[in-house]
């Protein structure tokens, strides 16, 4: 078992004492605002506010600096309190997150003011967004919403309407690339891959000669999607090279930046997503990195042309009446292709809030500067392999035997290579049975078998990370 | 303002005082369970059990009859400490509720058995499902199915290899539906209305003979989604001779019971739903009529080909490795489109256990009481005209002011008829302003705006829906 370690009492919600307090405050208020006034008959079921005028009394803005414990309770409070009439479940269905401002207008305003925030992380002074049920879906936003630029006669014709599309990703994307590519009717056959190098990055000259070649093949480029930070190495595609790629042929620029957006925080590590700017459609997923609450994950757009109401809205005359007394483009709902939506926004507004930019920045930091602790202390034991030096807070690593070690000019060095591949399947299952790590491990191309281990919490320790080694190699020692 | 009520005691869950201080003790379970010991480093990330064993430890099982609190509180501990390895964030990210047996063992067998009980009901004893973030993505998930089980190649090679598909359902489906056929890449044209009766159900005739027409346009008919409960007449399509239709043109009979699968609860209301047995899929949202928290919303199949693992699949190998050291059939996370899910079934699992099958049967007969309660009080008085009595628990009606009554003979009715069009908005702008409701309201078809009630919520009494039509009463006397 691992030892208790010291937290770093700098950070404020990291501190359990403090979160603790705070946790059961914040129940307190949460229960008296919204379950007992809530359904307490004798309340006003909402209590209307003007858009201009709420977002001032909410103050939305985030910004740079966290804030004291007691105002983030004073900002629960408020969330509670205002309009937002769960009461009206008693006679009114399914719309209390179809995000219609008269229903929820906290959190349309909230959802507003979050995705304009994340927007100017990728030097955008515009755009539009919308917080989906998982990146996946972010994903599949981002390809409906090329298809639908190019072709918005496929909205009702259907893509039998329209010429082959090629989406153009690298094999170490994310699955739901593909997975998109099969439910929004191209099939995984219009999924393109372009060559990687060998820590996985996407190669911008490959992508080029592929979109050349589909064109000359009667094939549609539609979109290239690109990945910053990918789910196993942890590697940002070269964006602002892409970037070019895509404005000569004129393809629309999509980031899968899921796992590695958060490092946009970071001054000093930002430039990993250099050429950013430049993208059409960013996917990003506080819910990772940033620790929020599963599930808060954004599609940011830099659409100003009202893209994604226009491709996914149905107008669905119950919901979105045209003849209300405020500015109907407050009703965000349709441009989802969901009906009720979770207010996601929540937990990264006030998060954001609690930490401000910079608490965020100083985690990204963080987790940068314990990854390359681990990776000293693993170039510094005998057992442990990198695939690579990590470029992100992804190590993924072999561990080698003591049986296996050094046998690279031996004759049964090929024999002794295979075996390596079962290695992390045997520890994997005695870490778990013992309890003690939780560690996933996979095969990546032609390399075997390797352990992932992706280190951004802000609790880790040196200590957890000496644990980890230590584990790794007591669970490995006599295989 | 309304008045306060008085609540039915005898539903456990329902008490306001009984109901905090169980969630005020759930809390704290968590709290120390979750918080603190799963992000103690010297505890362990996982304490790995057998999926029988861990089966028969959780008492899954879902009963006919509620439990008392003690137990319940159990249950939430029992869930909070078993192998959940939160700590896992440390080290491993994105997979907790990726729904693989070894991160998330108990929401795996948890959603197995909810989603069992669940097609119990359907009068199914086998298939398959899985939870999807909102009935919207159900439908579309059952619709994809489809295109799969016909078109197996669809899949790869895209909508372009298979000739052009046709989707049936009645224009007051939700809008859902419309939504799903441009996403999937059908485009909205590939929707034929079936034409409805005055009350909303689909009619059987219309969808035989739009079939037909279809093929002989060279189109192939695909799949029918029918409704039980429409969003808006709360209508109930009749399923047994959709079901003939279906099995004569061997099409997927697909049910969106999101709002009114609920009924099936209730030996006195399932017979609205006779022929659900012959669907091959249902989607179905316990967090609509049931009140589990949003989101919770269920797909079922009768399939048992494994479809939905074939369909969705894309194996990917950092997450479900064939060289596992448990059946990896438990690993069910591949069925879904997206990564991460939420453990949506645990909340409706939680609720089951506490009020049984008969307390959501109960509830489901205490809102049809309800609603024939409000619909004679609609008749004893002269400013509620209603559109239909209802088949369920969606009440729809327009407010006549009095000025506008009574005037079918004269001259100016015309005129003044298209002003009850306006009724609604002015009536809905101050019933917001004052606070003291919440109604929706819209047109259908040829008839004009009109209010819509859902009356469902166990905490309902008279004296709400005497408020209720008082305050209709008050807030358009003058207009």
């Amino acid at each position: 078992m691992m030892e208790p370690t010291l937290r770093d009492p700098t950070d404020p919600l990291i501190d359990h004492a403090e979160g603790q307090h705070f946790l059961n405050e914040a129940f307190k208020v949460i229960v008296e605002e919204v379950l007992c006034k809530g359904t307490d008959a004798t309340q006003k079921v909402c209590e209307w506010k003007e858009p201009d005028e709420l977002a001032v009394l909410l103050d939305l803005e985030l910004r740079e600096m966290g804030e004291p414990r007691g105002r983030l309770l004073q900002r629960v409070r408020d969330v509670a309190k205002k309009p937002k009439p769960l009461h009206a479940w008693m006679i009114s269905h399914c719309e209390i997150c179809s995000f219609t401002y008269e229903v929820a207008p906290v959190f349309v305003l909230m959802e507003n003011e979050v995705l304009r925030s994340l927007r100017q992380l990728l030097g955008w002074t515009e755009g539009d967004g919308i917080f989906c049920p998982g990146g996946s879906m972010s994903n599949m936003y981002a390809i409906n919403l090329a298809r639908y630029r190019l072709f918005p006669e496929v909205k009702s014709q259907g893509l039998w309407s329209v010429p082959r599309l090629a989406i153009f990703t690298s094999p170490e994307s994310h699955y739901s690339v593909r997975k998109g590519a099969a439910f929004l009717g191209f099939g995984t056959d219009s999924l393109i891959l372009v060559n990687v190098d060998d820590r996985g990055h996407m190669i911008p000259e490959d992508l080029d000669e592929k979109i050349e070649l589909s064109k000359s093949q009667g094939v549609v480029p539609l979109l290239v999607s690109c990945t910053s930070g990918t789910t196993v190495q942890g590697a940002f595609d070269p964006l602002d090279q892409i970037a070019d790629v895509c404005g000569k042929h004129k393809l629309w620029m999509h980031v899968d930046a899921a796992w590695g957006g958060s490092v946009l925080f970071s001054k000093q590590h930002r430039s990993l997503m250099k050429g950013i700017d430049r993208a059409d459609s960013v996917a990003w997923n506080p819910h990772k990195m940033l620790l929020a609450g599963l599930q808060c994950s954004a599609l940011l757009l830099k659409d100003t042309s009202n893209l994604l109401k226009q491709c996914h809205g149905a107008n669905a005359s119950y919901l979105f009446q045209q003849d209300k007394f405020y500015d109907v483009n407050l009703d965000v709902g349709d441009k989802s292709v969901q009906c009720s939506r979770k207010a996601d926004c929540l937990k990264l507004w006030l998060m954001w809030k609690a930490i401000g930019s910079n608490g965020f920045e100083e985690r990204v930091n963080k987790a940068f500067v314990l990854v390359r602790y681990l990776v000293d202390e693993m170039k510094n034991r005998d057992g442990f392999h990198l695939l690579n030096d990590p470029e992100f807070v992804n190590v993924c690593f072999w561990f080698i035997p003591p049986s296996l070690r050094g046998k690279e000019g031996n004759a049964d060095y090929p024999s002794r290579l295979a075996k390596v591949s079962s290695v992390a399947p045997v520890i994997k299952e005695r870490m778990m049975k013992k309890g003690t790590l939780m560690v996933g491990y996979q095969p990546l191309g032609d390399k075997v078998n390797f352990f992932r281990v992706t280190v951004f919490s802000p609790l880790i320790s040196h200590k957890d990370l000496d644990f980890f080694l230590d584990e790794i190699e007591r669970l490995g020692i006599n295989l």
